[in-house]
């Protein structure tokens, strides 16, 4: 029974005037934040403010590197090719690097967002051109992707530490996919449900599919949401379900095999 | 007198489809590379293919932030706060610099760009939140400025290496400052008068102003320009003769006082 | 005494994933809406969305251009030339007007955004940039600008119809001239305090300066805000003592001396 | 026989101080331009600039609307909604009608660009969101598509005008698509065969596929290039040959059943 989970959440996704996401609430209960890098959201004011916030609060900094759609905010498929992949990883994680030096500390992990997480999740080409992008920088980094999918096999072949990331708000499919946005199943809204699902991914090391099965799954990491009251509140209560069932929240760091 | 001098072009502004100077051309007569980092001009894909190339011919490599103005290339005062400006050079050495990680090198340098560096010659706030973007990055990079401007002493003042900048194409007022450009004696056009000031400024540490003074001027880098043949052929000619003069063209690492 | 005025507020702001502003809840209470053309704000959906909104509650439509500056919000000074500027303007100008053409309506004016609106105010170069912009796409367009200033001038000298703005929240010097940001008197906090100044400048003509002058002011066009509940409140407050006081809320079209 | 044709060349695609293609010098040889605006190409100096050289030529005005991705030239699939590519279609010829309108002219026609195109000629959402984005802003355009596609059966619907468009120098299939680039045959490099092979298109409706079999296509417009002294060499020698065989050169505006 696994005694250690991350609890990570996307960050810094304001961009200017703009303001999204009630970061300095959903920092209070997780141990990883992904923050944003310029491409689909975050500015540089964003991402020093960002940065400093999360250590301030004793939260370890990821990268959340996507797609160059600020209009899309990263979740529309682009046709990127896989050298284009790479060097956009290269760009914002050097780029978010460069803030957390500026702050004395160091990138603990990488993120994919939106649609290139999506995308790289089912596709090798995809996998392999970040697993190598975010490996020419700095092979320390922990690479954070979907459990189960090509992300987490690329990221092992890459010689890097991974961490395989799964969803409190999310159901699963038999196979482990996640049920797609729309479809029945999809979400969890309620809180308790929620914590009682990740708690089990953590313990036990499984989860109920929408069909009814009990299938493996492995949560090194969970993902929450900020970006309204009831995710925070969710997020709150996931915290507290897991540490009632003796399980410590504790960033990628040190605990991944 | 000086036996060496860094000689430094801008290169990597191509931008997608666009491609803009001969990189190649010029990259075989100067010692450092100032690389555009996304801003004004560049792309990862751009970055990753210059970072290479210079390498590739032993050029040392810097960082070329500027203002975040792509269809104005940077050339565009723009009323941003210092730090607003510290910010944006953060950013822009953390994702040129991953570039380097990635090929196995490091950055040697930071050039502000265009209207970043115009303001900044002049405007001590710009100059420091510039210096201060550098060194909260990374204390051993070299901040190269205008020779004589605000930025050498911003550097300065912020316990950077500095190198002042000279331009081997353009003339000078009698207080060290460049003339205008569109007033009369502010370009150089002739590679062989080009040459001959260069040699001045670098062996005899002056310049002959427009007014006919012969003034002080410390030259431990000569910018060059990639952007025509003819500039190619001047970068070429002010080589040459500065070989035969016995200085020898060296990056900025070592030399620098 | 004026028996009729323009309310405005700049609307359509939001972008892609980011919302900004209230815009349903103040365009109950307006009559002319300035909405983003995608340069410092607004994208193609949100202009379709704001256009569709503003005309389904009867509110006369106008192009709000400014910098092209996003992450800045169009609020810092660019070096623009003149004859960029104008371009910026026929270009925004040209796409909201097709969203009003899919409507099946027409734009009322054309208002400037930001720092565009501030140094125009003041620079005759890029407020007759700005009028000639309007000019060569439609004569019928009216050139809303601060009471008083370059672009009020630079309208008339182009043949456009012109309407002179005032500012419900902001105090002025006995000048003419809104008191800067960060000064004190700057700003009316108080719904009730503005509806006073602004009855009074549309019933009189006058407005008190912060030196205690009773000074002269053309009030065409009130710019009203909706970026928060307590600007939407001030926005009802000033129409509901407009109303009360006999003056007509109408938008431009007809009412324009 | 025909005894009309269009020639089109996609024009206008310099961004900032980036310059792209031969404009002024394919501009004699066409009788339409389809100019970029400002998504995936082009700026509003460009624009203007671009509209009036078209006009001193004599040139027919288009807009060439493409995905925004500058990074990209508007070349990589992106995943947009249709909803989405109706309001870009709205916004970017909105756009540079108004520089028409500036120019005293009136915009001919809309040619979508890059992947925009591809994906259109195939999928009836994004062909059909085209035709009701430009339907929408004037019934009076005329929508230029790639023959047999899509397109030309969603303008078609949307009581638009239409325009099939054929390549000087492309190869296609026996099902009358283009061989994808890379494949054997898809490009025609010898201009005499291309100018012999658009002759045919023009005045029999027919062109030889790949596979050796006489097909039947409809060729309203041909699309020339302007990206290399080749590419206006050829666009010199097809017009030259369209000439001697008695077929006018002609834009859209009057000859389209």
């Amino acid at each position: 029974m696994a005694r250690y989970v991350d609890l990570n959440s996307d960050l810094g996704e304001s961009f200017g005037a703009y303001t999204l996401g009630l970061d300095r609430d959903v920092l209070r209960h997780i141990s990883s934040a992904n923050i944003a890098c310029g491409c689909h959201a975050g500015d540089p004011m964003v991402m020093a403010k960002t940065v400093g916030l999360a250590q301030e609060l004793g939260v370890s900094i990821g990268a959340h590197p996507g797609f160059p759609d600020l209009v899309g905010f990263g979740r529309r498929k682009m046709a990127l090719s896989p050298v284009e992949v790479k060097n956009y990883i290269i760009y914002q994680v050097g780029a978010l690097a460069a803030f957390a030096a500026a702050a004395n500390t160091k990138l603990q992990h990488v993120k994919p967002h939106g649609a290139l997480y999506n995308m790289a999740a089912v596709d090798p080409k995809f996998a392999i051109a970040i697993a190598e992008g975010i490996a020419e920088v700095n092979t320390e980094l922990i690479f954070v992707g979907l459990a189960g999918s090509e992300m987490i096999k690329a990221g092992q072949q890459a010689g890097l530490r991974v961490a395989s990331e799964v969803f409190a708000d999310r159901g699963y499919n038999s196979d482990g996919t996640l049920i797609a946005r729309g479809q029945p199943g999809a979400m969890i809204h309620d809180p308790e449900e929620a914590a009682v699902r990740v708690v089990k991914m953590v313990a036990k090391g499984t989860i109920m599919s929408a069909g009814g099965q009990e299938i493996a799954i492995c949560a090194d990491t969970v993902c929450l949401h900020g970006d309204s009251p009831g995710a925070v509140e969710m997020a709150q209560t996931i915290r507290k379900r897991l540490e009632e069932a003796g399980i410590k929240i504790s960033p990628l760091g040190g605990e991944i095999s």
